[in-house]
């Protein structure tokens, strides 16, 4: 098997939870340990990208996978494309709002993902959990990781699986917000996330 | 604790399950058996509304919740209102698609549900699970169901909690869709139907 | 023809203006009118009754038609029933947010429409007109006015066509909104209702 | 003024119309002949690249707008960037399904719009527009016109504003269709194409 970093978010926009954080909170305690680096990044425009490459740099994983919560959204989404702008819709967890500026001013506009996505969406559904393609991972900070892992990786000949899932909110969270969020439960999107890392084991041997 | 009497559907439109029904089976399996009288109706607008009426003639239970399953919500609905009107957006299991006709041709045009329908709300949103108060059950089955019920209770002098509610997709349900459907796992909607049973009872002692 | 009361709602909810009162003054300028009684009701739930039984009183119409806006539909809604519940979800314009009050003490639990709500649907979409059949008016100041008009005229055997009909927001109030709301052109709704008119005529002569 | 380039699509998917070919008509027939060249393009993923790159070698227009409907879209959406991906949901008029195949294997993964794309936004916005700036145009007709458009004008030194537009649909549409879609006025459409031709003709004198 291969020495995986895997990602989440902090909990930001005034949510007290982030499954995204609790999926590798949960995978870094019940599976396989020597083989898994789990990071919760901040939600900071500023400091997320330089932990995140200081994590490439340190740990050279042989595969990564970056997770995100994508409120609103009621599958799995198995994103393709990340892009080179950011364009926040509200502050990060510092206060900052870009807007209309790319993250590598010398990038190219756009890294397509480099995991098997379409294996992952199949074998998602053939398990009965909820899952898509999606074309865009917006323009937030889980876009700016996306796109950070993708041009470091492109820019240090490391040629591993890599990419970027949004999983939909937690039922708890739901049920706090004032309008109707979908939702999955955690045991589901640890289930999917878990099936994810064996089809990309499998297509990646 | 009350004589229960709780209703859910068998799959319809092309499912393979209903949590609804569901619901019912692993309550039945797993609570207090001599309390829990558990009944899955046919999505048939002939047969289902006798059946219904013969088990309440015959179990004369102290409480009924009725279940049933609506595609597309997020959330546990607690319905608050069935209407005198059966207008079906599709056919029944039978084939049959009956349109602007009413259910009782000499009874009101409407009843609200005699639970405690905003505790039972307040009470799931806060153990953490996705509620909303519902004003339409819509002209299908469910809503010629739950009217049904409460016609039969108000004709025959059965002063008892009763009502209906509608429950998601779940999520091997939406995984089989083409179109994006939200969800919820059997496991929280089990344990929003065992706490909407525990508030129905603390409020009707 | 017969003569007719039709009205609408003044903004609401911080918008500035109502499609609902501006199909109003366009058809009270624009149309017969010796046959049109327009009315543009306060979102006031103490007030707006009152005004409507004054005018029915003063009137006596041979036809009643009131409209009201609902943000986030996308066609001409036609409800079916008014139910004999106030459930505000925000205050209304004088700062009064009801909660599970009923409208009538006395009255009967809910109203269909006396409208023929299918020839409208039908009729509209012939036309190339979004339309929709609703079961649900909500439980504001929409469907309190519905539920009083119904009920004073089941209470003082006023046996005319009357009923409710929902219209989206303009293209101009959604630009104003944050976020992505369906609009319909003032033309088409003005459109929409002289057409509702013609429907209610023909089937009601 | 520009010498302006402005395409639409046939119709598809079981329409008989499409908004982007009519908005193209119409100004076509309405404004500044000499400066404008229309083009309704196909909706076949083999012929509509070819046709695109003709008009471009022949015209040499000065401007570029790619216009397409996104049947689901409540407002004028400003695409910002086109991918280097084809993978249709439905097949082309000619029947062919093209799924994870890239527009041009040479290619880069992605282009952004060269037009104004926020103050276009704001532009419509202010005029009482719906309108919203969006990061994907999918991976069919639209974003493949998109792209190829994008990938001529660099790689033949063409610095001009171009970039796509995606519509909504008609409110003659919507009221064809089983389940309820957003709709917006051809006339609206029209105003706010010009308004776009407008904003891009001052912000590139």
């Amino acid at each position: 098997m291969k020495h995986w970093l895997i990602t989440g978010f902090e909990p930001f926009d005034g949510s007290h939870v982030n499954p995204s954080a609790q999926i590798v909170t949960a995978l870094s305690q019940s599976i396989f340990p020597e083989h898994f680096h789990g990071l919760i990044l901040p939600v900071n425009a500023k400091t997320a990208p330089a932990i995140l490459v200081e994590n490439l740099q340190q740990i050279r994983p042989q595969a990564v996978l970056c997770l995100g919560e994508a409120a609103g959204r009621t599958a799995i989404s198995i994103e393709r494309v990340a892009i080179n702008l950011m364009d926040f819709r509200i502050p990060d967890n510092a206060g900052e709002q870009v807007t209309d500026q790319p993250i590598a001013p010398d990038g190219p506009t756009a890294y397509f993902s480099r995991l098997p996505v379409r294996k992952i969406r199949d074998g998602l559904l053939a398990e009965g959990v909820p899952a898509e393609l999606s074309y865009s991972a917006g323009a937030y900070l889980c876009n700016q990781v996306f796109y950070t892992l993708m041009h470091f990786l492109a820019t240090h000949n490391m040629d591993i699986p890599a990419g970027f899932i949004h999983v939909p909110s937690l039922p708890e969270q739901a049920a706090r917000r004032t309008s109707l969020t979908p939702s999955m439960s955690m045991e589901l999107q640890i289930e999917a996330i878990r099936k994810v890392i064996e089809i990309v084991e499998t297509e990646n041997p």
